[in-house]
C-alpha cells in the first residue's frame, strides 16, 4: 500500500534544519517501510521564504523567486535522505517521472517542489494520483483543519473529519501563489484530492505517534478528509 | 517587447483543427513578429476533453487523463507551427526551460501544457513571468470577462477593464482541476498575473482585429486586467 | 521470458478508442503477466493519419506530421495503461532508455513511437533487440501474412510460417515513410528481426485467443516468422 | 539558405581520422558559412564497423552494436568540430531537438547518429525535413549514383540526375540494417527525401571542388536527385 | 571576446546574500556586456558549507553533502540573475551543454556547480575550455595569490604574475575535496587552465574597479597567471 | 553488499578490445553477482588517448579531447555489457543519476566517464559514495601501489596496505588532467575515498583470482587502502 507524505517545510527547516524532527520522522518511516511504500514530498520552510524574498529584493521575477524556493525544498529532502540512509532512494526526484521510477526501487522516495507556481502540497497530490496512493498524510505545524486559522481566531474549531467539498470551500479563500506562504493545504492540492477522492490526513507533524496513526489509516487527533 | 498569447483550445480545435482560424492567427502573428517577440501557449480543446474522458472511462487516473490532454495541447501547437512555417521555432517547447531557450531563436515560440493539474492559462502566466513579457493576450471563445457566465446569465455585463484583485475574486468560484474544463481564465493563472502585475487582455479569438489590438496594447472590445 | 507486442493503431483507435478491444487486451496481458515480462508498443491508428494530414494541409513538414502521429501513439499507449491499472508502469516510455528502465519495475511497459521516420513496428523490433525479447507478437487487423494484400487480392494465400528472408523480400515492395501508412510490418522492422533472428508472430488482434497463443509461443491461426 | 551535409564515415575515418580530408572539408565549410547555414551529419566509417563487430563477437545484441557505432559517428563529428574551431557549435547534437536548437547559434552544427537501426543518411534526411533545408549534399567515396555498384560492375553507368522514385527503386535492393554497411544512400533516407522532395546531391567527398558546387547548387560531376 | 568569471561564494553569500556586492557586480557586468561575452560561475559560500555540514551530521554521504552545496551555488547564481534582469539568461545553466547553448542568447550566462567532487573553480575552467574563453577572472575575498596563506602567514608575499606551473605547484598542497573548503583556486582548476593555457586573473572581488580591469585584461592589483 | 570496480582502460582496450580479458572478467562478475551488487566503471585506454590526441592535432580544445575520451570509455563499457549479456543492465549509465537508478535493477551496472576534466577513477569514487559501496576495487596493469613507479624505478616497493593519507600524498605528485594519462589512481579519486573512508583495493587486473579476492574483501597480492 502506497502512502504519500507532504511534510511542511516549517517542520523540517524553521531557519536551520530541525535535526531532532528529521531524525524522529526518519525513524518512523524506517519502521513503517516494510508495510507501506512511502513517498515523501518536502516543503521549503523559512529558507524558501527568505530566498524568495531576496530574489524580489534584487528585482527578480516571481518565477525566479519560486525557483529558489524549489531548491530549498530539495535541500530539505536531502536532509531526510541523509537521515534515512540505505532506506531512502539516494537522489531527490525532480519531477513525477523520476519519482515514479524511483518507487520501483522499493525504497522510500523523496521529492521536493517541481515547477514555479505550484506548492509542494500540490506536488504531493499529483504524485498520489500518479502512483495510485491509498492516502496522503499532511504534516504541518497545526494539528488539523479548523473552521478558521487557530493562530488568529481563538474560537476556531478543529474538524475530526470532513468531506472533500468542505475542504475545497475552506481552502478557496486563502491561496496567494507566492513561494513560502503557509497554509493548511493549497487550494489546488485540495481540488486534486477531491477530483481523485484521495483520503487525506492532516496531523501535527511533531506528534510522531499521530503521524504514525495517520500513515496506518488509524484514528488520530488531526483531521481526515474523505 | 515580449507578448505571450494563451490561445483557447476550443478556438484551435473544436473536434477537428479549425484550419481557417489557425491560418488567420498565423497570418496575424507573422505580420506582428518584427515588432513583438511572441510566445504562444495552446490549449487542448475538445480533443483534450475527449481523451481525458476516455482515460477515465477505462479506469485511468486523473493524472493520466491530464497527460493525454497535454498531448492534445501539443498537437494544437504543432498545427500552428505548421501554419507559421519558417517564422516559428520548429519544435513545441515542452517546459519553461525549452521555451526560454527557444525565445533566443528570435522566432515565434509555441508551447502546450506542461504538467498535470496545471492549465495552459497557468503555463502562459508562468512563461510570461519567466521571460518578462510586457503583456498576456488571452484568446477564447468569449469576448471578455463578464460579471457572470454570459452563456448562462443573460444579464451578465462585460468589463472593459478591471483590477487584478477583481479578477482573482471572480475566478475563485469556478476552478475544478479537470482536464478540459473551460473557463475564462484559471484561478491560479489569475493569481500569478496578479502577483507579478502582468497586464492581461481577454479577447474573442475569432475577431482577429481585436486580437491584433490586444497584442499591440491598443483599445479593443474585450477586457483589460491591470 | 520477455515478449514484445506491437499493437496496430487501427485496433486500438479506429477514430475513437476501441474500449472493448482495449479492455480485452488488457485482461489478457494481466492474465499472462506472471509468466511473461511484457512490453507493448502501440501504433497511432486513424488519429495519427488524420493529424499528419492536418499538418500537411497547413503546410507543415513531414517531420512535423510524424511528430503529431507520435503523440497519437502515446495517447493510445495511455489508454492501455488506464485499462491495465496497477499492472502497467504508469508512464509511457518515450525512448528505449526509458523502456529498458521501466522493464525493471516488473510491470507491463507501454511505449508508443520514438522519432519521426520510424514506425512503431520498428520501435518494437529495436526494443526487442535491446531487452533480449524471446519473441515479438504483431497484432494487426489482418490475420497473418499473405502472398499479397488480402484486402485487394482475393487469391492471396496466408503463410503459416515463413523465413526471415521471405519476410524481408515481401516487405521491400511497400514501405512509403508516411505517418499512418498501414502495412503488415514495416520493412525496416522486418530487416531488424531478420538481423537478430527474433521469432515474430503475426495475428489478427481481435481474436484474443490467437493473441494469447502467439504470446505463449503456441500454434495459432496467424503467421510465424523464424 | 540551409544545407545539410551527410558525410560518409569512410571519408572521415578510414581506420584513423583522415586529418587532411577533415581539414580540407573544414576549410570549405568555413568559406561557405556566411552564405549557407550548414548542418553536417557524420557517419561512423571503419571504426563503427569494427566496434559493432566486437560487440557481436562478445555476444552483444545488434542494438548494442549500433549504439557503439553511434559513438563512433560522434567522435567523427568532434574531429570536425575541432577543425572548425569557433565556426562550429561546440558540442555534437545528439538528437534532432538539440540540432534544431544549435542551428539558432548561427554556427555550423555537427551531428552524428541518433538511435540504433537508423543510418546517419536517414538522420540527415530527417534533419533536413525538420529545419527545412533547401538541399542535402551526400559526400561518400563514390562519385555519384550508378546503375549498379561501380566497384563490382565495370559496366555501371553514373546518373547525372535522376528522379526521387528512380532513387528509391535502386536503393530498395541493398539495405541490411547492420551498423557500418556501406551504400550510396540508405533506403529509408531515400524514401524520406522523396516524400519531402528534398533536392539531394551525391558527390565524391575527396573532390572538394565538387562538394562546393553541390553545396551551392551548381553543376558538378556527381548525381543530382530531384 | 569571451570571459569567464568564477565568483567566490563567500563574496556572494557570507551567510545571507550580500545585496550590495551582488548589485555592484551586476552593474559592472551590465556595463561591460557589450564588449565582452560573459559567463559567470558562482560559488556556494557559507550556506554551502552549512548545508554540507548538516548532511554529514545526519549521517548522509559526502556525495549528498556536495549535492546540497551545488544547490546553494545555484541559489547564488539566481540572485545574480535577479540583479541582472534582462541582461542575464533567465535560467541557471546546470551543466556545460546548457551553458554553451545559453551563450548563444548573447546574454550573460550564469552557472553554479555541476557534479559532486568538483568545485565551481573547476567548472569555470572547464566552461572556459569549452567556449574558448580568452581569460578567466577569479573573484575571491583575497586580493591575489600569495607565497603562503596571507590570513595565516604575515610574511606571505603576493605575486603580480606567475606561470601556470608555479600555480599548479602552489595549489597541490591544499585541496581536500569537501564541499565548501575555501582556497585560492582548486588544484584541478589550476591544472585545467595550465593544460589549456588560459590566462587567469585573481582579484579581490569587493574592489570592483580591479575586477573591471581584470575582465578587460588591464593591469590590476591582483595576480595574473599566464 | 555493493562493490564498485574501476577497470583500467588499458586492460579493456590496449588498442583493440582485449576479448580474452573482457570475457574472463565477465565470467568472474557473473559468478559473484548473487553475493555482491556490482557497479563497474570502465576507463578509456589507448583509444581514448589516441582520440584525444587527434582532437588536439586538429586544433580542438582539451574539453573536446576529453569528450572524445569519454566516448571511448562508454564503448569499453558496452563491450563488457555484451560479454555479460542478461546479467548486465543493458545500457551504459551516463551519469550518477542513471547509475543509481540502474542499480535498482539488481543487475551489474556499467558506467564510463561522465564529464571532461574528471577521470573514471574519480567517477568510480563518486559512484561509491553515492550508492554507499562497501569497497572499491581498482583493476589496472600494475599489481598494486608502489613507493615509486615500478616501470621506471627498479627499487620501488609495493605496499600491501596503506592509509588514506599515505595514498593521497603519493598521488599528489602525478596528476596532469589530460585524457588518457595513466596512473595508479587519480589524486581527486584518492581524496574522495579518503574523505569518505572507502576501503579500496588495487590489483593487477589480469590476475583474475586476485580480483576475486579483492571483490570479496579477502587477502590478495595487491594493495589495500583503508
Amino acid at each position: 500500500m502506497k502512502v504519500v507524505l507532504s511534510v511542511g517545510g516549517s517542520l523540517l527547516n524553521p531557519g536551520q534544519p530541525d535535526f531532532a524532527f528529521i531524525r524522529e520522522l526518519a525513524s518512523l518511516l524506517r519502521k513503517l517501510k516494510s508495510k507501506y511504500h512511502l513517498a515523501v514530498v518536502c516543503g521549503g520552510g523559512m529558507p524558501a521564504r527568505e530566498h524568495a524574498a531576496s530574489i524580489r529584493k534584487l528585482g527578480g521575477s516571481e518565477f525566479l523567486a519560486d525557483e529558489t524556493a524549489v531548491l530549498c525544498t530539495r535541500s530539505n529532502a536531502m536532509f531526510l535522505i541523509a537521515a534515512l540512509g540505505e532506506d531512502a532512494y539516494p537522489l531527490v526526484a525532480k519531477n513525477f517521472k523520476e519519482a515514479a521510477a524511483a518507487m520501483d526501487s522499493g525504497r522510500i522516495v523523496l521529492m521536493g517542489g517541481t515547477i514555479p507556481g505550484i506548492t509542494t502540497d500540490t506536488d504531493a497530490a499529483l504524485l498520489a494520483e500518479l502512483i495510485g496512493a491509498a492516502r496522503i498524510v499532511n504534516l504541518s505545524n497545526v494539528d488539523g483543519i479548523y473552521t478558521a486559522d487557530p493562530r488568529k481566531d481563538k474560537g476556531a474549531k478543529k474538524f475530526s473529519s470532513m468531506s472533500f467539498s468542505q475542504l475545497v470551500q475552506l481552502a478557496s479563500q486563502h491561496d496567494e501563489r507566492k513561494a513560502g506562504t503557509r497554509f493548511v493545504f493549497d487550494i489546488i492540492a485540495c481540488k486534486l484530492i477531491a477530483r481523485s477522492r484521495i483520503e487525506t490526513h492532516f496531523v501535527y507533524g511533531k506528534e510522531i505517534h499521530q503521524v504514525q496513526n495517520a500513515i496506518e489509516g488509524k484514528k488520530h487527533a488531526g483531521t481526515i478528509v474523505k
